[in-house]
């Protein structure tokens, strides 16, 4: 079995690369997406389009031009992972998971157990919570191989 | 016109009193819902189901008890206003936000300009941004009276 | 809050009375609705529209003349309440769960513990699982009373 | 013409095989899917994400883990085909039939005759009903390869 | 219960009016709609246009203005039931049945035994097969009635 | 029968109320909804969220707050008219036009015979084209009140 | 531009053959389905499922098994050809248009003059009709190639 | 990541064949996809299917035979670049970016400063605002190939 899972949230840890690189080292079928993980970059995203003296709407303009990416992708995707943080307030990642949610797109959440109650809301409409990208592998894995 | 208008967001400023005094004293066709506000109940939604050691089980279970009311309230609303205040997380406002973007409701964030960068993804998929309750009475006086 | 709650499931005990008088006890402003639940008129829904010597095709016309009134009330409701008993198959039950799931329309199981094996699945989709019809009237109270 | 087919329901005789080998003798052009089959790796698709103490959330947690699995291969299938057996509940599989009911995707149920009653509504909502793996191979191989 | 039902097909005979007035004797809690079925009305429904020399567009133009309303009426309604007669094409009566069909709308035929053959595929996806309007009305008395 | 008709368009000649009061002369059960059609108070929408230098994000603040009440209006209604006048781009009738064909909503044109070439992308997903506010009239009247 | 066509309707004469064989001849990229056209197969084919001596019932069968196949060739496909004959009833032929109408599909009809008026409701929601397989053949040219 | 791309509006300039170079020379991995932009083609799509005399009908079937593939493109399209020049009406490029936005399509505007007040409403739902081809592609390479 083949799925595309949508990779979503924190961009300040090493938690994609370690799911990609498990998935891979268990000959997974997997083909994985994010959005733009450069930070400098998608806040650059609609600089092209003409400079913005307002801040507004220079980060309007990005997130727009980033929003076509991001939403191409979920709507595609198979399933998404959605990471968060103990840092920044992340409310991509938990608009990420609303989009999923009415979409009825399956999601598993990744993150500590400090935050669990600031996110039962997003974790109330997860298929799973992971505290870690193994545990996540291991469920992708199952959901793949196991017969 | 008449709307119904969900109140999602911040629950520590009086921010739902604001709108709908506002509304109510221009005499606005106007009905507003919103979650469970009062924040024990809230947490204790699922309580009543039986007792949960785990806190994880505990919070999931009043989420999901919350979630039938927040989905069914989403679901039938013309129109949000999705308010994030200065503190805490806020993960349940963002994925409502995402929530009616998936859906194509129509929303209306309000927050101060300091969190502008971060809600840059939120704003994105929203119809209007404001910073003050008056500001989105004033909308809202506008789209039900106006000619 | 107004809601329509659609009763699913067991028919050999009083359970629908307990939920329906409870809400009424409380004042909530609740509509509920239920497939035909007298067993043998629902058996004969079909044999107005002919006699039948198989008894799959008589079960079939009358499952179908059923499923007319069945499918419109779950399209139509909030919230749908499931109950599974002790005895029997009540694989209607299942099947509702599984309609509701699929449509997005939150449901509420109510069986007993023993059954928590078993019915994993489609407790696994619920937005809550009940064991004993008072504590759905306080759910009931509290999605729709509760500031 | 090419199609997916869920196998859905019992697991406890070889029905899928049945179908599967019968489907590769007559060289049809057929991808089948199914839930994972292995009883006690289905029972434990969640225990990787922690241990619980509670049976309900071990259980809630393996379907919810599953469910993406189902869920998705539901979704994608062209038609299911939903088997009941003499023993044990199956409400999954009366669950999967009201999925794909509210889906308009397209069903065939292999039973027994002596559960026509108790699957009258599943029935109902069928494109047929089967008695034996053969019959569905008939099935099959006439939806794809008759002119 | 409540049911807006849309009644298609034949208007040859008085099927209509003996549905309308049997549920009225029964104090039946429905409201009936139909296309126009004043013949001559229905096809100048779009002379006001403008004239036109090719029959085609004359009945193309009709055609679609009785399209706004027909659709709507179905789109609305909770049942419809399609009337077949002995004679002309009534292929307008099938297309409905297809339009059902297609948005999960369930629909009750209404023919003679002879038509059988000939309409097996609208009686496949349909509820019901009546054969006189007195079963429609039990069906309707059954289904807005019955506890 | 009851409709609901949204008037898309034109602001600068008084067909609006022509069509409006021609209903109200014969009758008709209609409701009218649009946009706000008084220019400088559209023009002026998004004015109270803040003042803009940059003449595009005014028009598009101001755009998006008019988008909540169209979108709304369009979505709930049955009908749409969608005038085009001899005058400006008038791309937002255009525009609805093509949101009307996509939501399957049906909708009338109405404009002059000049520019039939230029629309014929537009008319050739109308249900029908008028020329006249009266020929609307006319139609609205057979659609709501013809046996 | 390659295109999945579906082609609905009268199996007694070759204009399936014909515009299978027009479009080989041009080169173009389209593939062609069907529903089973052999008559003494469609009508048995739920045969297999076991004998009725129920007429109604037998095809009802076959009905329902042959509904797997046009349902999802219809569901998946582009564009779809829907023939009517001068002979015959052919309402599947009108219910294929509806389905492909409700699902927003386009369709072009192929039938003679004679026709016209009994098949306005049908014509009405097309995207053209056509007189002959070669006129077919013609626009598919048109839509595939032309640059 | 790869982008089916449809290209909507004026055909008069060589925007297309800038945008379509300018992915060509950055190795980009997008198809495109337009409307049949030969003009005289284009008008006499419907031709075939007989002459008229009235220029309103022959419109009327050119429109409906492109709609086919219009339709069909944008359907299957991840995003639409819609172009509007300085000349001519465009009310078909109008509805189509009406018809995206109902969709939930992503779509970028391409136009000069000139037309920013009439087009306010079309950008309001747009994601981006381009003025040059080179920006399209711009944005094209960031969307696919950023990391």
């Amino acid at each position: 079995m083949k799925l595309n899972v949508y990779l979503s949230g924190e961009i300040h840890s090493d938690w994609r690369a370690q799911i990609i690189e498990g998935c891979q080292k268990e000959g997974l079928d997997i083909s994985f997406s994010s959005a733009v993980t450069n930070h400098d970059a998608s806040d650059a995203a609609g600089d092209g389009l003409g400079d913005e003296q307002n801040s507004f709407w220079r980060d309007h303009k990005s997130a727009k031009v980033n929003a076509i990416r991001i939403k191409h992708l979920i709507e595609n995707c198979d399933l998404a992972v959605i990471r968060f943080g103990e840092k920044y307030k992340q409310w991509n990642a938990a608009f990420d998971a609303g989009f999923c949610a009415a979409l009825g797109k399956s999601y598993i959440t990744l993150h500590d157990e400090s935050l669990v109650h600031a996110l039962k809301e997003v974790d109330g409409a997860a298929q799973a919570w992971a505290q870690t990208p193994a545990q996540v592998v291991d469920i992708l894995k199952y959901l793949t191989t196991q017969a």
